[in-house]
């Protein structure tokens, strides 16, 4: 029960766009959300407007003004606000397309129109301590950056704040500054979730050296699971921001090419950090199969020291109640004392086999 | 038996065309159809004729119109009606001899005056749920598509359909465009396959750890020997894509071209799962291969606590089952009792013991 | 005996050619014929002329003719002549050299007064079911073609027919055509080794599964070293056949070039099978390891329950084998009776023990 | 508690720096020390001058004279004074930023108004054995190298040795020189460390054939861990000093530039050792687990040589100790003589049996 | 004891050079000789001068004649006359550095003004069997070559006697042909490693089938030792030949280059029939993990098979050895002979079904 639960989540609805024309908007997706709110947040260095709307329409006007423009929509449920807003930023239907693909790897384009379509990844845990990829997508025209989410699990809230401080850089910079922020705060994300991961990967590595148990090889297996799914996120994501740090794009200042330089220093330790992981969980994964061995050793030396001593013991007292009529030890007065005499020797004999064999 | 049929099977019979010319059409599959019928679909934005041929002349006549004409040749086995079409176009004979060729790996190549001929490959699973491999091939030149296909499973009706809607994208486009959606249909196929492909890995990781059997390898063998056949299908296909959309083959347009670059996503998408899915069945091989020494391990254990708790009694058993004249103990009044209560000792000494070794 | 013998033969005898100056011609190989024959091939499309020489002289002497020449020399233990033939088409003599170095790998080089020098391998099993790899060497110059073979196991039959008869293609062409031809009859001929391969990798595989023996890794080991002796041949004459397709040599028409790009077609095929092959075998590997293990775990566990089951009872009953006096139990009317029941008792609760365990 | 200790240092505290806005410097390290001391040697081939500052005004004053000025500064903990220094020689905020992010990986940068900026690692094992990661970066602008660095561990000696040499090569070169010099330093450090571990694995190895203990794999897995971080740095260091090689720095004149090649040459031998190092851990681990079932193979013939000899000769013995009536045997002379010859025989024969099989 | 010693010369002396700087020559290698002996052969197409010199002076007064030059010095102990020759040709003193730096990987460099410096690696068993790399460095300027070498092991024999022959090849080509020659002979020499190398592991693979033990694995891990040296020296080696062979050196004639195109393809053999080694030994610890479980497995069953065999058995005459009053079937005639003939039957059902589980 639990499992086809597990399951129903694990497979991705990919079906569901099969056979249907390129540029069906087609949410695959399973988070559902009743209402549509447009965050539009509109500024100068001078100051910040900030409203909600219910409409496209009503966030399509602030794009015209001379300010900064950043429009943030929640809900990748709501095809046809996002188709409509797309549009007003000429957007081809085939990256509307790509925008509710919950499924699309992280990529970067252009519009036909001049201005960037960026799709990235952020990760986190849920509270059921399960890795989620949460898809977004960004698109920088002119002055306006629109972001899509396809949750409120908000790592956006960063921006707002620094956009609402009167002395945020990011109030004296350009749209194409706001683009870099709003990635930064993302890929800023992946470093709380690889430190998360390492403190598993610790916690395991004395698990196994202080308890190993049966299962460990099951949460090996599901760190591993993980790791595939960040570097899955995360090698294309380098090839986004290394595109906009190389890449002569005329929206792009020299000088916020700077910060995407930085940003790209940042996706290589990602990088670099979980191929660590990688190679750990690899070793985690002969240490496990070493102690399996090791224990079965441990084991299979107890029944053998038991048994190398008792048996040939079990062999003399066998013969020794052995019912033939003509049996001359029998009637010795000391043979019984005897016998134990050699049991005995035979006994210490083989603890020194087994000592010198350094079994015991 | 079964055995040497699945052989027979798997085995192409390539050995066919080994010392034959270059050029000498040799159709080295297994599928045996008996009727031609060469499909004619011809259509403008205004309207669609649609004609079930059955000679090669009928199907050619309908090149020289203005409309967009799609030719589907159903069936390798006619190698004649296929080299007589293939001629019409302009297709050299070592092309004509890829196309009934079905070991051939996907590729693209030029038209000897003007036009593109594809290779690829559709893959579905059969009633047996063997996955197969079909052969396609696509000729484009000017407004003409010509198709090839070795099996009539069908993933093209979704073409039929939208080729009959009038006021469907591919109606008003050319056929550069039902050039891409044919290949679109195929590749979007591969989704499915991979969808099934997920649900076997996964019922197979849940059997590993409900329910490990001796013939789960078997199993994963198998999976990863599906694996490497859609790998093998995939990485030529990228190529394939990756030069429509970047080349600048004249007779494609920078519109279709953003739909092959869309295409070329899909096609990442599917070789970075097909990936997954074969570091998963590499961490299922190992989950298997630990499940398999722990269960020894198990059996060990059991094993040992039995022979080293009962072992030694029965030596103590033996000993006062010996027939010696002289051994006092046995004319003890409480000598029995004494025995026992040291044999009890000795079984929770050993019940202590293994509980402490984490064995019980 | 048998295994020094085998020995002798796989060692290279490299150690011939040390401190050799280089261009010094030594063949290296084992296969020592007494007769030298020079088959000659003179056609135009008009007419063929055949004679097998005995001396360079003769050979050379249809050389300067119009029409296409093919020359073809058996055993390289002929190394003056293979010298003399050289010369006059203008081969360098390190060229020479590799000619009769049997060890050399696949290449290809200009000539240096014009012209194209090729070593390829041709791969056959012997009669003892060997992998055999022979040294072949090319000579493509104006309208002449000159084949050095180590051996005269025949590939080239097929060759002599095609220009014996007079509609054939390639009585048509010029020699650059013959290259190709004497090159995809070698080729051709990995396709069949391919498939006597996979043939035994499956007879192995239902081995592995329907008759697990000892010596089957032994078999995998050898069909290892098999495939690594293929890729070592396949994968330096992919860049030979790869060169003559993509570079522009003046000799070569475009025309031809057509059929080289067929055949690096065909080389990747080659590469893709020799890739799935190794692949498989690791997965046998794999498979007969865990056969293995399971196997052991088998022998364990009717061992385990054995003497799980009897170790027991023989204590209960060497309980009652004791002689002390004072045994109450002995005495009862019933005594013998309750034993049997109470071990019965055991014995059934073992039972259902493993049942549960699902060891039974 | 040792365990949790260990931990605490392993996790490095990159939360820290999450959320932040670009530019902050954060010193994510945990070497805290109190007082600021910068070192400046400002030297002409005539003389040195060397000053400990305890203001960054002091040091600044060196920077505008003729002579080459080092300046050193200890302790990443002093942020507000490093960005003082820094932005002294046009440093851009987030190359400030990194002075202080020990987590960062090495890397070379252009300084926004001429000179270089440089980050590379020292690597030395502490009092406590472990490999300890210090973050070193460099500035090279017009005749100034300012260095600084996370500890005072101090591999700078020799740079200040050789300043304060009047005939020394670094006295009569430009500063280009002295970031070569400081480089040098560093990496020549690296072979000690590689010393010092190919030791580690020399005395593992030698532990594993003389005498293998349970705990070798947690050594093994250690070494691995240290040579994985050794890799971390070392790959990019490659790349920071191959691009002083190749590059045309206007500011490094061709003079040094040879020397920067040199150092490259270096890092390669560094390179070449690790990974030397890596497959002998590797085949060490192979080694390790062939020994382990080496032993265990030994302990169950022990088990197998004991059981199958006594437990038949115990059977036999249990024979003659049934009280049957009629058992003919028991009443014989010399039945009780017999019974040990037959089983000195059975004896005998188990003995010839394992030593045909050399278990003996 | 033995062990330090081998200890002893594994670890190079790389401490020895830490902290000195750049360019000062250290030799670390461990081959100290006592006499300097500068050989000298001076040579024209008419004839040739040969002395052996005891000081630089005489050798160096060779250099400004119109012959061609070749100066080889053995022994790297004699850094002073190094330095001194190394000059006289133009060295830098990083390129002396390396000369004596026996633990330098193969590399090629311009001398400053003019001319070629290449340091390449020896390889021979010594008496004990062990595999010595020997540091070779060669000068090329003009009509010189200079050639230092770490010990008179000859492998240089070959050239003297060629320079000695007056019809030699050498004699009538310049010192750019000397310089290949010189290669060449030292590339010659890796054949016979191979041979060696490829005779250890054949001896090894039929030890492992014939006559497995313990120690393999040892031996195993010694060979894949030694395929590491090799490839270390091998691979950068292949870099410096072929940059021989596709750089324009002015100094390097068209015709020599041919040469070393020649000795490309003998380093690229080198390279494939090392890789072709390592997995080989691959195999061979795969085959022997699985004898060892094989081995196991059969232990296992022995022990098996008689366990199961006489518990049952033991159990049964344990009944009849039971001392109650009421035992029935004592008393019966028979009973003695029921009990052998039930113990018969069940010997032989178990034999049976040893049989048909295949394990007798
Ligand atoms: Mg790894
Ligand atoms: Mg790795
Ligand atoms: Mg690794
Ligand atoms: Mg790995
Ligand atoms: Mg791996
Ligand atoms: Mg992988
Ligand atoms: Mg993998
Ligand atoms: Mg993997
Ligand atoms: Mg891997
Ligand atoms: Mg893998
Ligand atoms: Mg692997
Ligand atoms: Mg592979
Ligand atoms: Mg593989
Ligand atoms: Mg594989
Ligand atoms: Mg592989
Ligand atoms: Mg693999
Ligand atoms: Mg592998
Ligand atoms: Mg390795
Ligand atoms: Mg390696
Ligand atoms: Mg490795
Ligand atoms: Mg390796
Ligand atoms: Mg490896
Ligand atoms: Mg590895
Ligand atoms: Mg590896
Ligand atoms: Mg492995
Ligand atoms: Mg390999
Ligand atoms: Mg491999
Ligand atoms: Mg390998
Ligand atoms: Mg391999
Ligand atoms: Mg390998
Ligand atoms: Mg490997």
């Amino acid at each position: 029960m639990a499992t086809s639960k597990k399951r129903a989540k694990r497979i991705s609805k990919s079906h569901k766009k099969v056979g249907l024309p390129p540029g069906t908007m087609t949410y695959v997706g399973n988070k559902e959300s009743s209402e549509l709110i447009i965050e539009v947040y509109n500024y100068t260095p001078e100051g910040v407007t900030h409203k909600d709307c219910t409409t496209v329409e009503d966030a399509v006007a602030f794009l015209a003004t001379d300010a900064v423009t950043w429009v943030n929509l929640n809900g990748l449920f709501h095809v046809k606000a996002i188709e409509e807003l797309g549009k007003s930023v000429g957007m081809h239907p085939l990256q509307l397309e790509d925008v509710v693909n919950v499924n699309h790897r992280p990529k970067i384009e252009e519009l036909t129109k001049g201005g960037l379509f960026v799709i990235l990844k952020m990760l986190y845990y849920n509270e059921a301590n399960e890795l989620i990829i949460e898809h977004i997508s960004l698109v920088f025209k002119d002055n306006t950056v629109i972001s899509f989410q396809e949750d409120d699990k908000d790592v956006f809230d960063i921006i707002r704040q620094r956009i609402k401080e009167p002395r945020g850089v990011i109030r004296n910079k350009q749209a194409d500054y706001l683009l870099f922020a709003i990635m930064d705060a993302v890929i800023d994300h992946y470093f709380l979730i690889l430190e998360t991961l390492g403190d598993k990967i610790e916690v395991l590595e004395d698990q196994l050296i202080y308890n190993p148990t049966d299962n460990l090889v099951g949460e090996i297996q599901q760190l591993k699971r993980e790791v595939l799914k960040i570097r899955r996120s995360i090698y294309p994501l380098r090839e986004v921001v290394g595109n906009l740090e190389k890449a002569e794009h005329p929206s792009i200042s020299d000088d916020t090419q700077k910060y995407f330089r930085d940003l790209y220093d940042h996706t290589i330790q990602v990088i670099e950090t979980i191929e660590t992981y990688r190679d750990m969980l690899w070793g985690l994964m002969d240490m496990y199969m070493s102690s399996v061995s090791n224990k079965m050793n441990n084991v299979m030396k107890v029944l053998t020291i038991i048994a190398t001593i008792f048996i040939p013991l079990t062999f003399i007292v066998g013969v020794y109640g052995m019912n033939f009529e003509n049996m001359p030890e029998l009637h010795y007065q000391n043979g019984y004392y005897i016998v134990w005499i050699v049991m005995l020797v035979i006994f210490l004999a083989m603890l020194y086999y087994f000592k010198r064999k350094k079994w015991l």
